[in-house]
């Protein structure tokens, strides 16, 4: 593994200041996600246990998936002075009160606590600097802390971004020593790992260690041409749009989570290049907002599917 | 006046019947809706009133336009057993605690009382006759209960779906007798006017007196070519793109508060009579989405603008 | 089989009159569609057969799948005054002189001469309803002669626009019979069948005998979810977008070269009714955007794919 | 003036090499683009002119503005083995024989000769880098020569590119020398230039003495929101679609020739940062569109209208 930080890191623009720095002044707003089992009285007992302790509710969104024994789920925004001292025993009453309560699975977070971010690379550079770029402009509310990429050929581009850029070759052969590799580099290190356009399958072992959320991009509108090579069979099955697909890795290939999609419209005039050409625009564009939403605590997984506030 | 009613009403699929007549079971949902200046405790405040009376929150919206001295909006649906019979004394005491408190406006409604409906119309058929097919149908929770009309054109049109087609001609001399007609007839009748490719202009006299929301629809992507004769000018103007606008209607003409528009793409190959026909979807497409938005309490007017839940 | 005709056929508005009769003026169009292998001098030899016969060329549309041994597809529109009396000369010409050279496939077509449509349904009305409002209002240039069904439902709904209905009840022991009564109903009288819904496949011997085109919707993005109940299989994988195919069909299920195809956007907010609601507004569009693309000759097709000019 | 480069340019994947250089193998493919006022014979005669001198035409799209008395535009595509070589005599020969014949405004070109392209910036930087990056990849058939600015600020990213920097100041005083100095910079050295959201408006004078088609991107759905601040008026007027147009700029600001368009969704949840960065994935894809389809020869202007093959 070579790992490469060609220049110090420069501040990004917009972005919080880590705790204990003197940065931007703190924005006291606080997030909350919950889903259980529905029943009467979770709302009421949410509210009323961030009134009690001076919270104001800024935004709130819910979903029940069926009025009768569904599922609950719900997303809410708050704002608290002093929340960044405040969090620890927010989070301690809420997990001894509410939460056991209705056996919520839950998690309350600090906007201003940025999380931390891998991009995984191979050779196609469309989604890696967009969402550099993006990241840059300050269109995401995350800190990009490492790429990672099973060939040198971006390390350049990445450069210039500031973000240490980690060579880690793989073959069969060598595999699992590269896994056990982007571990060890990643490990308690980030809160979200981004495949923009990996080529590589990561192990269902490696999903399971990594202990964080996998994004990944598939350049078809899944569940249509999943697998290799889509845009060549979408030309061959002669469609009139072709699209990308952003969702959580799963072990079953192609099947996790959708978080996004979107098409593009391509007609007989367009060949294999073209839509290549065309599919990169929707790729780098569908993928830019999964991560987004998924760092701003929209999306919930529920069963093989996602719901998005 | 002529009115035309040519054949007994049909029942229609779906609909919830009247109260007090054997009809379909009660669903017991209601949806309360509620604005005021935005402070601490108000969605602590409504969930506690509605959990103590028993009622299971199913669907929650909430927007506050400023964190910080801004408008709070919501929009909620919620269960309660018996909600037909308890609804009167549940809005009498939200409007003596809850209200006041925080300054609302607000209304409580329930899901099952459908909101009556009058159509009006000129000559072009395909807004109104969108409308009437996909109420028929039940993808509309309305009433539609009366079509008024300045030409008799779309009577027999109309006949085919058993809604009564009143047929009052509008010259300019004899403007306020007809619309003192057009009140006679509707008032205290309906709960939502939909002008539907209604080509004369309603005065602010009778926007004022008819006491229900007006929503039409304008042939094209508003600001853009506000005012007649939209499609010709699209094309003299060479744009890539035409659209429709569903607005609430108001005495300043085409500047209403928006509730929808989408828009379609045109080239040079079309002419006049094909923007027409292509813009002829996009309108019954629109105004069908702001009109079933509005029937389920989805919009909110704020100032010029709307929220839409 | 019981064939329902309830009133005399309305003219349609905009319709062109029967040749013979005192109908329109004649627009003087013809069309012009041509495939072959390509090599040099193809555009110039029909071109130039054209202009000698003082024809001009109003609209031209060329495609070569490669410019090296691909294959030359062409439509054109000219004007040439007594088309209507000059058209079989015009293509016993054609067809003795440019055609053979090239050994092309190749029609000639009246633009005045509108095709004759049969419409087969089961038992939902949308697009059925869509297509022949559409075509009541002039929108497509072809003739509605029959409707044919395998259910009695919607007889009174075509009876209010003047077309014979057929009801040709099928099960699994009658399905030859009933073949047998459709083509026996319809040979010779169409030149387009249109499936708008139709919950019965058709099988491969009544496809090879009918001796024209059929256009089938089919109610998802294909090839994403063939087969039955796409929008329940949609829900289930949580896709954020349905969507609608036409297709010629053939006798390879949803496998026939796609004509046009659209989606829309849709959420967890969506149960089921609602995808099939939203699913019927795109099946609708995407058909009847089919159908006049094919009977204004814009389709031609190029193995399993289409090409729409 | 300050004209930086910091680095030799790099060659461009994918670009043709100079003339008389040795570079990829000349793709002998040529553009002829023409408009006359139609009659019969126009399409003959061009066609047979290039098939006589053993041209293949590969592509071709024609559009005829009305059947009687209308104006014809014409684009084809031909390949001519040793292209290069002939263009002179092939371009004389059509200029004294077809051309004059038809009145024709015309001009013929060697694909693999690319435009030389200007870009202008102000201090946003996603359309400017959209257009780099593409060009880098091999999207654009064009030869980016010289980024020109009135503000320091893009010179170290556009460094990375290669292109020169020309960084000249503009007031309201030296409006006169800055442009003089921006025409003594590109005159004879381009053949198109780009705004890329740069913030001053060019004189009619500098329009007129540039002598080469200038591309503007606006951020709005013109004509809505002509003029200064677009997305905050979109945001007060309450519109649900933000758009972005590109057009060739004229002297009357904002009313040249639209290219392009395009808009995205938008909802009361935007604030306006929002609208900004939403915008700004607008812009640069519409810009990136009409410079690619201006550059391949597919815009031709029909007074104040755009003709998009």
């Amino acid at each position: 593994m070579t790992q490469t930080v060609t220049s110090p890191r420069p501040p990004r623009p917009g972005a919080a200041a880590a705790p204990g720095t003197a940065g931007p002044a703190a924005s006291d707003l606080g997030r909350l996600l919950a889903s259980c089992v529905d029943r009467p009285g979770i709302v009421s007992a949410i509210t009323a246990f961030l009134h009690d302790r001076g919270a104001n509710i800024t935004q709130y969104d819910q979903e029940t998936t069926d009025p009768v024994g569904g599922r609950f789920f719900q997303r809410l925004v708050f704002h608290l002075p002093g929340l960044r001292e405040r969090l620890p025993q927010l989070e301690r009453e809420f997990g001894e009160t509410v939460a056991p309560r209705f056996g919520m699975t839950w998690r309350m977070r600090d906007v201003d606590a940025l999380p931390r971010v891998a991009l995984f690379v191979s050779r196609y550079d469309h989604c890696l600097l967009d969402l550099l770029w993006r990241w840059r402009r300050g269109e995401f509310p995350i800190d990009i802390v490492q790429v990672v990429s099973n060939h040198p050929d971006l390390a350049e581009a990445v450069a210039g971004f500031g973000v240490p850029y980690a060579h880690i070759p793989v073959t069969r052969a060598t595999k699992p020593e590269a896994e056990q590799a982007q571990l060890d580099l990643l490990r308690d290190r980030v809160d979200l790992v981004v495949l923009a356009r990996y080529m590589q399958i990561l192990s269902g072992d490696l999903l399971d260690r990594i202990g964080v959320p996998v994004i990944n991009i598939h350049h078809s509108f899944l569940p249509a041409f999943a697998g290799a090579s889509p845009y060549d069979r979408a030309r061959e099955r002669g469609v009139k749009l072709i699209g990308a697909t952003a969702h959580y890795a799963t072990e079953d290939l192609d099947e996790g989570p959708i978080i996004e999609q979107d098409v593009i419209r391509v007609s007989h005039r367009h060949n294999a290049a073209d839509l290549v050409r065309l599919g990169a625009d929707i790729e780098r564009t569908v993928l830019a907002r999964a991560v987004r939403w998924h760092c701003e605590d929209r999306v919930m997984v529920n069963g093989r599917t996602t719901i998005v506030f």
